[in-house]
């Protein structure tokens, strides 16, 4: 950025025009748009997505006054308004971005966010508790966050109320001069005033690395209430109403999309088909331990994770662990050995199976974000995000946009996990499909294990091959340096089991600097 | 209770008498129990209702050993395990009980809670932090909360391991001396065996007043673990299988249960029906305000609210509005009056619909605890848990004993949420029979509201003579001093929401000590 162009106004030059409108014309105007939003938002109810509303600007920019008319014009019986303070004990101990995810809106319902994911890094920046770098970073992770909702399906309006610095300076000078709003302004605006030049410097960056198509800034002058309500109330209602011309015209287009990949091989996808070589045929299902070094092994290993485990919680350090695998390759059981030496109370298993309706009305990862481990606790995931590019995949689920785009959305999930300090512990359990026949066979005969074995295992086993091509494909876009796959050979359940419990000891052990 | 009687072991004599079982007869039972306990907990994943275990009892009588036994036996996935520290901000914000009930499992699973809602009441009592009155207080709050529980179903076992003075001191030593156990023993284990008399005098009376005919307390000898362990999962096994006998044989039973109130109306409600004065017919729904004297009233009390608000904030006071009434009686009108002068991120709105399928695992008070507003905010329920007598009551989705208890149990709830603090409003919205016609037709022909009509709402009309018994009901069992309904008159609008308004101000003035 030239010298220059720090010395104009920069994107907020039309924003410093002194807009203004009438009452006469807001009240015509806003009569009618009133009703039409109203519509807009019943339309919505009953729609598939939710809309995301943030808000921010300067202070005194009128973003809670706007909020405020926001929710007397709409029913806010289906408006939730979010602002958030310093982080909570509870919310420290999650990834930076576990309270937005909470508090997301359920399709058909409409999140207003105020100080929002945009607003530590701003001001950190503004305070030059950051350096520049590390405010672009957290600017990149701002964009796949809103990429990965919008990409899902929400509706996302950024609105951006600003004032020019003479402007603010007027507005703080009005409300302090009113008695019933002088509680408004604090030291903190004047503090914030002072630091303009900055805090306009910062607003630009943000703006414009994560002004996306699929979520763009709308600057709004703010200085006129009734020009910023009626712009901000306009631009709520064309984005929804584009939103529903959009999904009109494109139902035949999203019918292609919904073509399963099994049926497209990819040039990847061919190759395994082809018998080549995968990451799964590599492994040596033969891998075995006899039952006495089994029994030492596992007690060695059981022993060093529940010294490993009381230090880690010392540490506050916490760790997550997932099980993927076959149908009968034996997941339960490993994950039985590998809590058998823990306190119960400081580890929860989560299975996951068909979402519940509340996490259906979610982004696909609302429901892991939603069981994220505090400080020093484990999270053991029976089944996984993964899910997403597994059996959703391959049943058609998921929609081809969908499942490819996961791989990038579940690595910066994980990313986050990593970031935080959580350790990240991946299990792939791989069984030969002659040994699942062998295993589905002894349920089927054991009465006390034939619930385990349904209908749909069978169904599942039919598709082994795409199942196959589409866990290669997992494991090789989603192995990374902080949270690698562990692949497991399974047909031997004592060796998996050893294998599991000392993989996880290792990325402790590791972590803990041992 | 004498002083002999505080000599000898009282309820506890059984449990000091030395049992143990040999490691043989220990793996002859315990491999047998195992698959039986699994069994129990693979019928239970089906069952409508949840397992509840209170694992409670001297220190060193080893709790947290045996629900390590309990998640090694059984499939870990489906129990969750729950101890409780001091509480967190988040918590503190909130009554109680709202951390358990946030952790209560699902119909289907299982919940082992470990320092629950017995650890604070017996350890006050104690160290002298409470009285003997509080301490009866709170001892009664829990068997009301265990009884609402196992009423709605849950299955609830209370497991109280304990040790003789001489076997604590000796398991205390014995751990001591095991450089691999040695962390487990705290100053506060030696603190509280110093206290050992008190506490088993505070345990021996939390035990005989919270054994109920729905939760009763077992009492397990702790020194030998082998016994402890067994007799553990021996009583878990049998009360799971006891539960499911009981089932089988009483369906019948409940077949019975189910006749819905309106089929058999009881003397009040024959009274009720036979034209006489009721507490709804006394209204009078004449009562109106014209629309010069509305504007200026309504702006006053908006503005008065506006403020009594911002001190409720600063003084930490939490609200809880309810708001129940005929379908088009104007409930969403007056809320969005209510809500005009207050900042959005201060309030939250909660409409109450059909529950989602988590709720509907859950007690029906849960989707409502979940809800609780932190300090200084305000949650208005659109509808409420009034629903079970109200529309679960007419439509029969409630059984009669379920409806019936509910009184109590709502009372109970809204107690603990002013014992709390919170200032609870309730208002019903009562309008004529002939005004909802008035509306449903104005509705149906007004192109922009006709969403508002289904078909539900023509049905609902129908009964219009059983819910007004409900609802008299309703407000003469409920209506209590700290938690009072206000009946609205609401045929005119107007009237109806300057009365909200107005009492949602008078509420918080009082509680503002104005």
């Amino acid at each position: 950025m030239s010298a220059d162009r720090r010395n104009d106004k920069g994107m907020f030059e039309a924003a410093e025009v002194g807009q203004k409108i009438s009452k006469a014309e807001f009240d015509r105007s806003a009569a009618e748009l009133r009703i039409q939003l109203l519509q807009s938002q019943q339309a919505l109810r009953s729609a598939a997505f939710p809309l995301i509303v943030v808000v921010a600007g300067v202070d005194g920019g009128g973003k809670s006054e706007t909020v405020k008319v926001l929710n007397e014009w709409l029913d806010p019986r289906h408006i939730s308004t979010h602002a958030y303070a310093s982080p909570s004990q509870e919310e420290r101990e999650r990834p930076e971005f576990w309270r937005y995810w909470r508090d997301l809106p359920a399709a058909g319902s409409i999140g207003v966010f105020l100080s929002s994911w945009y607003s530590t890094p701003i001001l950190d920046r503004v305070h030059r508790r950051s350096g520049r770098s590390k405010f672009e970073y957290r600017l990149r992770r701002i964009a796949d966050f809103e990429k990965a909702l919008a990409d899902d399906g929400a509706l996302i309006v950024k609105l951006w109320f600003h004032l020019s610095r003479k402007a603010q300076k007027q507005r703080l000078k009005t409300l302090e001069s009113d008695p019933t709003q002088r509680w408004r302004v604090s030291d903190r605006d004047w503090r914030h005033y002072e630091l303009y030049e900055r805090f306009v410097e910062a607003a630009e960056r943000a703006i414009m690395q994560t002004s996306t198509a699929a979520a763009s800034w709308c600057i709004i002058e703010g200085a006129d209430p009734r020009y910023r309500n009626l712009t901000a109330m306009r631009q709520l209602h064309s984005a929804l109403e584009q939103r529903f011309e959009q999904e009109r015209r494109q139902r035949p287009t999203v019918a292609v999309d919904t073509t399963l990949s099994p049926e497209i091989p990819t040039d990847r996808e061919s190759q395994h088909s082809n018998g080549q070589r995968t990451i799964l045929s590599a492994l040596d299902l033969e891998l075995d331990i006899n039952k006495k070094a089994y029994n030492s092994a596992l007690a060695k290993q059981v022993a060093r994770l529940d010294g490993l485990f009381r230090r880690a919680r010392q540490q506050s350090l916490g760790t997550i662990v997932l099980f993927e695998g076959w149908d009968a390759a034996g997941k339960g059981g490993a994950i039985r050995r590998l809590l058998s030496g823990l306190d119960p109370r400081d580890y929860q298993v989560i299975p996951i199976a068909k979402p519940s309706d509340e996490e259906a009305a979610h982004h696909y990862l609302w429901r892991f974000w939603r069981h994220l481990p505090r400080s020093g606790r484990l999270t053991i995931f029976d089944r996984s995000w993964y899910g997403r590019v597994l059996v959703e995949r391959v049943e058609g689920f998921a929609r081809q946009a969908e499942w490819r785009r996961a791989f990038a959305e579940i690595n910066d999930f994980e990313d986050q996990l990593v970031q935080h300090g959580l350790v990240v512990a991946k299990f792939w359990l791989q069984i030969s499909k002659d040994e699942q026949l062998r295993r589905f066979e002894e349920r089927a005969q054991t009465p006390f294990k034939a619930w385990k074995l349904t209908d749909e295992d069978w169904r599942n086993r039919e598709k082994w091959e795409a199942y196959e091509l589409a866990v290669n494909e997992m494991v090789e876009r989603t192995s990374t340096h902080d949270a690698p796959w562990t692949l497991v050979e399974a047909n031997s359940k004592r060796y998996a089991r050893v294998k599991v419990v000392r993989t996880v000891c290792d990325a402790l052990a590791t972590r803990l600097g041992d």
